[in-house]
C-alpha cells in the first residue's frame, strides 16, 4: 500500500530545515531506521554530499540513518532495497533529468506503489504527480520527458502563492499559470501552500498542516480545501494495485 | 543587418496594450506598413483571432496592417515574405512548441538575420535568445527542444523581478533561479525589467526604456546596466553573417 508525505516546502519562514514537519515525520517513519535520500534536485552552490549532510542534520534528533543515493554504486538497487525514501527540493527539471539518466524513475514508482514509504518536499513533492508541468522552476536543463511518478492522480504545485495584493508586476499570477496549464492538460492540480502537505495512505489522500490548499480542476472555478479533509473524489489511476 | 526590439512586456502597469512603447515602434517600423503577427504563445482563454485583434487595436493609431500568421495557408512562406514580424507574449513553452511544429523556427531566424525587422514582447522576447531556458513560464507543453532563435548571444529573462523586501515566501527569487541556470549553462542572461527593451542593430545592442537591466554572467556577481548603454562586450555568435 502506498504511503507518502507530499510537502510544499522543506522549510517555513523563520524555521530550520524540516523543523515544522519533523513531529509528523517521526510518526510517518516510526517503523524504519534508515532513509535513502535523493539529492538530485540539489539547489545551486552545494554538492550532493553537502545537501545530504543538511538532511542528516535535519533528521538528527530522530536517530535515522540517512544515505545519499549518489554514494550508492547501483542506484536502482539502492531504490529497490530502500526501506524509505526522501527526495529533497531544488530544481525539478534537474531532478527529473537525473531520475531518468540514472534509471530510477520507474523503480522508484514501483517501490512506492509496493509500500516503500516516500517523503518529498518541493521538487521532491512535484514529481509525485502525473507530470512535472506545474513546477515553478526554471527550465535549466532539458529532461527526456515531463512525465513523473504518477503516485497521485493529479499534479502538484508546491510553494503555492496567492496573488500579491496591489502588485504592479505584469507577470502571470500562479493561478493564471495553472489556468494556462488547463488549456493544454486535463489533470487536476493541487496548490500546496508552504507549511501544508498531503498524506497518502493507499487511495486515501488527506491534507495536513497549517493551511488550506487551492484545488484547480479543468473547467471549474478554483476552490479551497481545508486542512484535515480528504482528496478522495478522484478515482485512483491505478486502482488495480 | 539584424534589427530587433526585444521588450520585457507588452503592457506596463496602468497602461494599455503596447502604449508605453508605441512611439518607439513608430520609428522602428517607419519603413514598413505591414507586420506579420505570431500569436502562438497566446495567453489562455483567447483565440488566435482575438489575440490578433488586440494587436491590431494596439497598433491602430500607426496605420499598420497586421496579419495573423495563423490565417496564412503556408506559415513558412508568410515568414519568408514578411516585411516585419511581431511575436506577442503568453506561454514560452507553447510558443516554442508551435514554432517547431509549424516549421518556422529556422526560417524566422534566417529572415531576421537577413534584415526582416523583429519585435517581441515577453515570450516573443524570450525566444530571441540562445535558449528559452530563462523563461518564467510554466512548462504546460513539452517542446521538441529548448533552443530558440539565437538572434542575440545571450538569454533573455523578461519581466525581471527584484526580490520582494520582507517576503516570507520560501520559493526561489528570480536572481536565485538565474544563478541555478548558471550551474548548468554558460551563456549570459539579461534580466529586462518591465518598461525596458533592447534595441539590436547588427552587432550593437542598446538598452532603452525607463529602467536599468540586471546582467548575469556565469561566475560573476550580477550587475546593473543603465538605460542608454550598450551590451557590446560579448562577441557575436555569428559574426560571419
Amino acid at each position: 500500500m502506498k504511503n507518502l508525505i507530499i510537502a510544499s516546502t522543506s522549510t517555513v519562514h523563520g524555521g530550520t530545515y524540516l523543523s515544522y514537519i519533523l513531529p509528523r515525520l517521526e510518526t510517518f517513519f516510526a517503523k524504519t531506521d534508515e532513509i535513502l535520500f535523493i539529492p538530485y534536485a540539489r539547489p545551486g552552490g552545494i554538492s550532493h554530499d553537502e545537501y545530504t549532510e543538511a538532511v542528516r542534520k535535519g533528521f538528527e534528533s530522530t536517530g535515522k540513518k540517512i544515505t545519499g543515493i549518489h554514494t550508492c554504486a547501483d542506484p536502482v538497487k539502492a531504490v529497490n532495497e530502500a526501506k524509505a525514501v526522501f527526495t529533497g527540493g531544488g530544481n525539478t527539471f534537474l531532478l527529473v533529468s537525473q531520475l531518468y539518466r540514472t534509471g530510477i524513475m520507474e523503480p522508484l514508482r514501483e517501490a512506492v506503489w509496493n509500500g516503500t514509504r516516500y517523503f518529498g518536499t518541493s521538487a521532491g513533492a512535484n514529481i509525485t504527480g502525473l507530470t512535472m508541468q506545474t513546477t515553478n522552476d526554471m527550465p535549466i536543463i532539458y529532461p527526456p520527458s515531463f512525465k513523473t511518478l504518477g503516485l497521485v492522480p493529479f499534479n502538484i504545485n508546491p510553494h503555492y502563492l496567492d496573488p500579491l495584493p496591489g502588485s504592479k508586476h505584469m507577470g502571470e499570477t500562479r493561478e493564471t499559470r495553472i489556468k494556462e496549464f488547463h488549456k493544454q492538460n486535463t489533470q487536476p492540480v493541487v496548490g500546496l501552500r508552504e507549511g501544508s502537505w498531503l498524506y497518502v495512505e493507499g487511495d486515501d489522500i488527506t491534507l495536513e498542516g497549517a493551511l488550506a490548499a487551492r484545488i484547480f480542476e479543468q473547467g471549474k472555478a478554483p476552490y479551497e480545501l481545508e486542512s484535515g479533509n480528504r482528496l478522495n473524489f478522484w478515482p485512483s489511476v491505478r486502482k488495480d494495485l
